[in-house]
């Protein structure tokens, strides 16, 4: 009988931000595979780290961050080939997932390989879009508000059109693109509805306004754009509270 | 010395889907304030409820849950008014907010009222996002995916210019608009692109195709639109896992 595979939202970087049932999933897990960079420490694993048992066997699965090399076929098919082998002797595998597994991650590439042939379970995590609004204060959407979700990669004109058309938008994967997406931003006229925040929840999380966000950012880094039409929210403007 | 007032997220539904932070916060508070509907428990009070201090003096923001009648300032004014009173002598208030506080919940008009006067955290919380792809197991996002988050109290035109000029589409609060927006989505050829989920990780959660939806739709319920153009998302297209 096979093992589960758990796909475990770890929420956006601050430990506690792990849910009861991530934690309590990591702590009994035997197999504990996460995605890595191949430069640096994994954040998934960074986050869940004291709650991985001393004993349990680790599959850390090295991406390279590179935005033009993903999906890296090969790296997760030698992972789901190593995970399919525990799994099918009965052990249950805990794949660790920065933020939510299904939003933006590469969770997907695991379930798209094992999912015919093994159960999986979903857990839900705190995304980077509650903990960026969270750090900046302010309100993502309200009422009848409508926000879109957009990879700050695509070119210029995908962006303005999708920022044309929501009340609010989250701009992902800031990074690099800085300085085009914020030169972008100010030919709309946007730039004082636009906040920027960094590395969220953590200890050197950034939230600031758009302009005095610094030249370069990180690959974990948003930007939230609000129009403020909302009545209740332009009671309190951007960065007031 | 003021007190803090928290806006805890609580999450969508299950009770082990509160952070390990909301849940130390929860069974440490003094004074919890929740939203309720005018008929029936709170829901945000029954996610935490084992959580909450059974000393604790409790605040009910008693809301009517029709749409037209939003912001019911009256009943925000007062909680506020009475949040802020124990907020004044010292004492920290944890306000519950299902899923996340930021994200359509009606934490914001407290903290519109009270955050030029007190200190205020904001505990992001798993939204429903995150709980209705994993109830259906759809990856909601990947790579240079554009995803909109639309409410489907929305008339039919801008239902139809949010979900044309997105890869993933969340409509939110489908409730009574039901039949309605699912004959929108049949004439945009979608409907086998789009899943119906209600009452995400609750015991009596349902999620299907939106052609096996039922004809009436509870309040908390959500469409998600996926047009599957990620390759990695096709070999593995809605429910065949």
């Amino acid at each position: 009988m096979s093992g589960t595979l758990y796909g475990v939202g770890v929420g956006p970087g601050a430990p506690d931000l792990l849910t009861l049932r991530a934690d309590r999933l990591i702590r009994s897990a035997r197999v504990v595979a996460y995605p890595a960079p191949d430069t640096g420490p994994s954040l998934a694993r960074q986050i869940a780290a004291d709650a991985i048992p001393k004993d349990a066997i680790e599959i850390p699965m090295i991406v390279p961050m590179r935005t033009e090399r993903f999906p890296a076929q090969d790296v997760y098919s030698n992972a789901a080939s190593e995970i399919s082998g525990h799994l099918t002797v009965g052990t249950d595998v805990v794949v660790l997932c920065e933020g939510d597994p299904f939003f933006f991650g590469s969770f997907m590439y695991l379930f798209a390989r094992l999912a015919d042939s093994h159960p999986v379970e979903i857990v839900p995590g705190v995304s980077s879009l509650g903990a960026c609004a969270a750090a900046i204060r302010w309100p993502l959407v309200a009422r009848n508000d409508v926000m879109s979700v957009i990879p700050a990669t695509l070119p210029d004109d995908a962006l303005r059109t999708g920022i044309h058309g929501a009340d609010a938008v989250a701009l992902m994967k800031v990074g690099r693109h800085l300085p085009r997406v914020r030169a972008l931003i100010e030919t709309m006229g946007l730039t004082q509805h636009s906040g920027y925040i960094a590395r969220a929840t953590l200890s050197n999380e950034v939230a600031c306004s758009l302009s005095d966000a610094p030249d370069t950012a990180p690959y974990f880094s948003m930007i939230l754009i609000s129009k403020g039409e909302d009545p209740w929210l332009s009671q309190h403007p951007p960065f007031s509270a």
